[in-house]
């Protein structure tokens, strides 16, 4: 794997060895030295054009578990504000001796031109870019949902017949794209919940069923309900309701998610709006991965570098990972 | 030790043992190589929802030294900044591994709040806390009084006899409070020189010496006097003098030092309003303590740092320390 | 070398060492392991009063590389901006443990302040200060036409002959000063060309020819042209022509790119101002050494840091570097 750009093109097979990697990340995590050396000497940047504390610092973790050298590179009062380009910028950090590029970015496909512009030869991973994928987090999805049903056995199992339920601003929501695709290719059933101003337009070419009605989807007892961040500054906006209507209408409260059946889980890429999009009932819950999955971001990240950083070198030699 | 919250709650045997384990700290900080492997492998997190550069520097310091992973979490522009609660900020540092948490919080109480609610287990250091408690600040402020007065014989020994006079904003001082609870448990005596408008309501109930006249504090020959910063944003509020009339009155101007004892020492938290609440003159004269506390404050907090993360887990082994 | 403040009082034998060790450096920058253990323990502070991403990640790589632990300071939301003076702020970072201090000044002169005035021992670099020398960036420029001209036989050689064209806004320009007095150090002859208001009143003291016409000085075919960053928000001053004429007038275009003879080499310290005063043609053409410049820069500051905190200890016990 040479970046990591979306799950859209991820075929089964890459996106399964990513998970069981992760699943040897994860075991070396609950060590008393949480620490490999298999990155030593590799530098990673974190390009960062907009905020993004937890993703920076989730990958920042996971790249110093790993013995790599970690820049972060924060865009705001950087010479791009200057008006560099992001041709310059990249070239620039490669030419400093960076391995990798973990880029979030506000315009969609950035980090696809980055990586195939032929402007530099380092590993790109896409840490979100505008409304158009969130690689990583659609893969430490897939590992909690995966995780939680099979446990210790989840080495090489896919999500067959596992229904998943995706409920709010789909329109805007890079992870709701993300999940689309990776949960499909990997077997599961997805179904998007959404007020109708927040539906795109293309939905129909998706690999999804669409339902406007929260308590219809949860009628089928999925397998996991995942609750989408509500942007409060989107929430003034013509097609959105109050947050009252939303909350009443499209949120996950105590006595929808009691109605679950009993091994559902209710998951949140958090940071959550406690009381808008889910309550604190349902978020503090058992059936609650919301800490689980920032726990399998940083060891789904840590496989992720691994394969883009040592990887491939490894298989050169024939080694096993 | 799982946790240091406030030096008021803090018994006379682990203080003396902190100071011990940061004379260890102090003697491997004078090698060619600074760098211990201790920590190796735990995370630790600087928590700070407050500006202050100077701690998470000694602190980030203290951390690298013991071979230990840093990551920096300013609150600003993160999720905090977009609503996230204190506890989901927290859950979410330790699920990506944070070993122990370091915060700087506006709000008295936030870091006992973190501790004890049984919201994470990670080990959580007070950096400072609005008005309520600076722990470290007040542990290297008496190994600094500590060194001064017995040198390479400083172990094991607590401050019986010696007399401190802290002079300047007591009210609004988390330095002073931390500092008058762990200077009297260590045997101290305590006195308090301050504005009348500037001291504590409940004062009367601190196991000190209050006083309105600083020569008259400084005629006794107290062993060290401890220059609070003023906090200059303050200076205009009702109950604050003008910066001369405080500098004339509260001020350790070179006349007040030289009339000093030979061995009265001079300290001062940092950063220094210098020619306001101390001058120049003393804050460089040879009783100065202002740069050992500096360098003590890294040993302080790699004693701190080592209990909370190897230091129990030693003891379990029937390791001495 | 104790300190690196500027490259004027530089001599042509440190000035050799410092690059013939940055080729040692380079050439362990293509191994598969890229970091050497030789700074272990030791802390670099970056002191960085303005912002420039680019040169704190560049000093920050070369750091890492050699296995020191980075402290970044941004003076910015620091007790610096709560008026502490510079005397305290390095103080207090030496208090810490800081063997070496990278600092970046808008003061011209304030690195020398800072390393000449006894208040601190640790080794000082000047990343930069006001409009008076940026020496790395001028030791990169030298190393990079070096390594140009010499290839693989770099080592021990000066610039004796060569002759560069440094063109633009020099009168503002840091970087023009720095390699003035280096390039003419090691045996270059350099030509200043800049507009008329933009050149410095004292220039007839400096060892160089100055040229209003950039045609005129790139007919006598020069070894390298360096074209100097145009800052901006100066375009507007008095005595500074329309963005247009500029480029028109002392840009390097496509056509003046192509007129050079086949070896010349174009030089740029970034970020570039593609169509102010480089064509992107010429940013991108083979004679281009922007992005060597970037790579060598990382080698460069691992030969300074190596010499400031692992060179004299190694030099006083007879070991050859």
């Amino acid at each position: 794997m040479r970046h990591l750009l979306d799950t859209q093109t991820l075929d089964r097979q890459t996106a399964l060895r990513i998970l069981d990697i992760a699943e040897d990340m994860s075991d070396t995590q609950s060590r008393e030295v949480k620490k490999l050396p298999t990155l030593r000497g590799k530098t990673v940047v974190n390009l960062f054009f907009e905020d993004s504390t937890r993703t920076r610092i989730s990958f920042e973790a996971a790249a110093k578990r790993l013995s790599a050298d970690v820049i972060n590179f924060a865009a705001k009062g950087s010479s791009v504000s200057k008006g560099e380009s992001l041709k310059d910028t990249a070239q620039t950090l490669q030419a400093m001796g960076a391995d990798a590029v973990v880029i979030r970015h506000s315009a969609s496909g950035a980090p696809r031109t980055l990586a195939t512009s032929g402007w530099i030869s380092a590993g790109v991973v896409n840490a979100g870019d505008g409304t158009h994928e969130h690689p990583t987090q659609a893969l430490l999805d897939a590992f909690t949902i995966r995780k939680r049903r099979f446990g210790a056995d989840s080495r090489g199992r896919d999500l067959a017949g596992i229904r998943v339920v995706i409920v709010g601003d789909v329109l805007h929501s890079r992870v709701a794209r993300s999940n689309v695709w990776l949960l499909t290719t990997l077997g599961a059933e997805v179904t998007l919940v959404s007020p109708p101003t927040l539906v795109p337009q293309n939905v129909s070419h998706w690999p999804v069923r669409v339902l406007y009605d929260l308590d219809a989807a949860l009628a089928d007892g999925p397998d996991a309900v995942m609750m989408l961040r509500i942007q409060l500054e989107r929430m003034n906006a013509a097609y959105f309701p109050s947050e009252r209507e939303y909350s009443r209408t499209w949120g996950l409260d105590a006595v929808r998610a009691a109605a679950l059946p009993r091994d559902s889980i209710v998951m949140h890429p958090g940071p959550m709006n406690r009381g808008l999009e889910i309550s604190s009932a349902a978020a503090d819950s058992p059936r609650s991965t919301v800490l689980e999955q920032v726990t399998n971001g940083v060891s789904v990240r840590m496989a992720v570098l691994y394969l883009l950083l040592a990887g491939e070198r490894d298989e050169e030699r024939g080694r096993d990972l």
